[in-house]
């Protein structure tokens, strides 16, 4: 974003309007133009400010927002290269009307636009790119002091994870009581309680801004931002979770029409929906459908709820499920289920953490995190880490919450897993459904196939006859094999090659019964894929 | 339906027409009353003959159909006790404004009414009275001769099945090739092709009136019928699969006419729906539709798809969730997620069968099948039993498609634990969702703890701190305790007393830490009661 501030250029000077505006824009960055209007009454909620973009046949209508200080601000993220131009809309005269047109350019190579829907069950970049979501949680990293918030993002730098979930609130929790610097409102002339001293027609834009910077801080480390709207983790504290449906709409209104453009941000309507009690189940669609209404962009949508609590993932606003459960990752066959039931990507964003907790949600091994991952990768799902190691007092960074450094051991595996998967053929499918809980296919001869907690001394060659989705495999197809130690983090490649015979019991088998010799370990898998011919 | 029939009484002769009603009928019993009319057309469909019955402020509107030889039905399944009088409305004058009343009385002690949706997941009688389906399956058993549709009658009589799954259509597969006697059409005047051989206008009642004495017949035995309206097993044979829309929706029309009066009916819209090749997604969902708004009564309905093939059970018109997928129920904490996505009782109409068939669906074992069924308990949803044993060619009788006797083990073991279920506190539920896989609860103090596969030489007494929705257990609270031997069918009661002490770590143990000592076998279960004060 400051790159390309450096493009701004004064387009026009207006009566007491000003416009700046870009005049390059790389396909899904961020245009921007700034008009000057000081407002008589409250500029937030008096003024409604709206642009309509256009290129070729292509319009798309989005919001301004007040930044404060006299300053409207209208962005928009191109989806497509060539001569955009736009036309304001507004009750205040001077804002209306305003025109401009700005050049959108070839996206830079790490820009690969926004993540979408791909093949039903999976994920890619506008560009088409495939994502993997290898995804973590750090609640209120974002609330952290500044040194704590660099420290996190090296963190993360230094980590594979490319999704992070975090809330736009701040968090209080018995391990989350740290006071932010920023909050999103202004504070009321006369407060009459605690939670009633924010003007919530009024909004703080330096909290907003400090947000922006940090989920531009994520782009850069080519990280999804899994913006939490609303969460419960209030508890009469700041009153957040407890505002009126007119509040929670303005709210969301300001919100979308300052990041919608920022092409990195999915939104997560909520974190535990159903734990918040000031919100009926009604609210939460009603929610959900004014995130979608107000998004242009259409970016990534879900709702998380607390365990094994699932909301209506059928709504056409809700691109795919984001479910706190660890039920259908921790024993096979399990995992697919919810691709089955919902046919849209299933992402288990919570499942329980690495951690030495006392909440036994958070004090899973490394091992057990690293598990559940490939069980959800196995049944053609994601899981999301997270790691909940406390040494100290409530003081003490728990990454989950706050962020900070790593102190466990599945994050190194969680990016092991990442370029497995980016290695690969493609998504991937359970190859024989509800039958094969262990094998899982992206076609075109490549197989995955996870042993999970099984320790075995060999494994027979063998394929199951069923190939998903894809054409199937046939008897004298040859394939080569690698161990892959999902702990240790090694690839060893088997020398023999494989020779597939008649098909036997639903079963290939190598025509001379070759066996694999594993090391008598847990956790490893078998990356088998076709020899070209 | 014979005993009733001996009541009817000759209401009126006015010009052609004769009305035919009985006095009086027992609540959710079947109220008849018959019209004559000659039809110069085609009565099927030329006439158009419904009729409103009232009861106060009740009103219910239902279908005639006619029944061959001039003769045209009323049929009316009375709600509540009482006055009921009706009036018909036909396009024929002489059936048109036709009116009647009978007195509805108290059902006799065996009647309890049609089975409905009960606390969100589960089912009851309309009188309250709680229903666990223990369902099996014989697809065509209505299709074969007589002799063997007596002696289905005899072995469902003799085993515990209070549902089975059956098909309107005949069947048409390599293990079911029998002609039946009678088909549900008239044989055009000049067919064109085997399947194109059927006046699909014109129905053929003899068909019906046997269909209907065989749904009678299971409703003298206390069995649901969940009757199948549309399968895939035709391929060419009779081309009942592959009928135009509007004949689909006219045999809907005909077919629930004549059947929504029966209390023991459940529409089943298709089997494995996603198998019928010449209609789409979009077809289903219509006649899924179409059937719920032809039936007065609501009776349970759903959709059943291939392995892993799941349906929009979310539809208002779906009552509950019939899937045919055996992974939910193979290994631990999957069964209870269906409940979680759909807020719906959740039927596995299929996980396999207990057979000998080369067919990997068909060949588990008695003992799989029997844990399968306990798998679903356990997760508070139900699994349907079925059984595929064949010993000679294509003309030997396989339960799960012709009845016949049955010559595996895992019915009488459905029995059983039918009884354990009738005997227990109510439904059951996950007492510690997604968290304790083995134990379910009832409240009230009621726990069934399921042991599946894994052997034990003792367990010590525990439970988990939550229960589901219900009061929670606390700290010195007495129970019992049985052991439950699924397989052998036996109860044997501990002598000792438990009681719990204080909570630890998300369990209450015994305070003295008393353990049970089991028998060294798999497929154990404890049943544990409150000791009440």
């Amino acid at each position: 974003m400051i790159a390309q501030r450096i493009m701004f250029s004064c387009m026009a000077v207006l009566f007491a309007v000003c416009s700046f505006a870009q005049t390059q824009v790389e396909q899904w960055g961020r245009f921007e133009t700034v008009l000057h209007y000081k407002a008589n009454g409250n500029a937030f909620t008096d003024v409604r400010l709206t642009a309509t973009f256009s290129n070729g046949d292509t319009s798309i209508n989005v919001s301004g927002f007040y930044d404060g200080a006299d300053v409207f601000r209208i962005r928009f993220m191109p989806p497509a290269t060539g001569n955009w131009s736009y036309q304001t809309s507004s009750n205040i005269r001077l804002l209306n009307n305003q025109k401009g047109s700005f050049q959108c350019i070839q996206p830079a190579a790490a820009n690969h636009g926004p993540v979408k829907v791909h093949k039903q069950y999976h994920f890619s970049f506008a560009d088409g790119k495939l994502f993997y979501p290898v995804g973590t949680t750090a609640y209120a990293w974002n609330h952290m002091g500044q040194a704590l918030q660099q420290q996190t993002l090296q963190s993360l730098k230094q980590s594979g994870f490319n999704k992070l979930r975090m809330c736009v609130f701040p968090k209080n929790y018995d391990l989350v009581i740290e006071e932010p610097e920023l909050f999103p409102y202004e504070v009321k002339q006369q407060a009459t309680s605690k939670t009633d001293k924010w003007d919530l027609t009024r909004f703080n834009p330096a909290f907003f801004r400090q947000l922006e910077q940090q989920i531009d801080a994520l782009q850069q480390l080519g990280i999804e931002v899994d913006l939490i709207v609303f969460h419960p983790y209030d508890k009469g504290r700041w009153g957040f979770d407890a505002m009126a449906q007119e509040a929670n709409f303005r709210y969301i209104h300001y919100l979308t029409a300052r990041l919608a453009a920022f092409r990195n941000i999915w939104w997560s309507v909520a974190n535990e929906w159903d734990l918040v009690k000031p919100k009926t189940h009604d609210d939460w669609v009603a929610l959900t459908k004014e995130i979608s209404k107000n998004d242009p962009y259409k970016h990534l949508l879900s709702i998380h709820g607390s365990t094994a609590k699932y909301f209506e993932y059928w709504m056409p606003e809700i691109t795919h499920v984001s479910v706190q459960d660890e039920a259908p990752v921790m024993h096979w066959g399990a995992a697919s289920i919810l691709r089955n039931v919902y046919y849209k990507p299933v992402v288990y964003d919570e499942v329980g953490y690495e951690g030495n907790l006392q909440h036994r949600w958070g004090r899973y091994s490394a091992e057990e995190m690293t598990y559940l991952m490939w069980m959800a990768t196995i049944g053609g799902t994601y899981v999301t880490h997270g790691e909940t190691y406390r040494y100290k007092d409530n003081t003490d960074t728990i990454f989950w919450a706050k962020g900070g450094t790593w102190k466990g051991k599945s994050w190194m595996r969680a990016a092991f897993m990442r370029k497995i998967l980016e290695e690969g053929g493609g998504p991937l499918e359970p190859a024989d459904i509800s039958r094969d809980m262990h094998t899982a296919t992206a076609g075109k001869g490549y197989y995955l196939l996870y042993f999970g907690k099984e320790i075995n001394e060999y494994w027979v060659f063998n394929l199951p006859t069923k190939n998903g989705q894809f054409e199937r495999a046939k008897p004298g197809d040859r394939f080569k094999a690698e161990i892959i130690d999902t702990w240790e983090m090694t690839v060893t490649p088997i020398a023999e090659e494989f020779v597939l015979g008649e098909q036997n019991d639903y079963r290939y088998y190598d025509k001379a019964m070759k066996k694999i010799k594993l090391p008598m370990k847990p956790y490893l898998a078998l990356r088998i894929t076709a020899i070209k011919k």
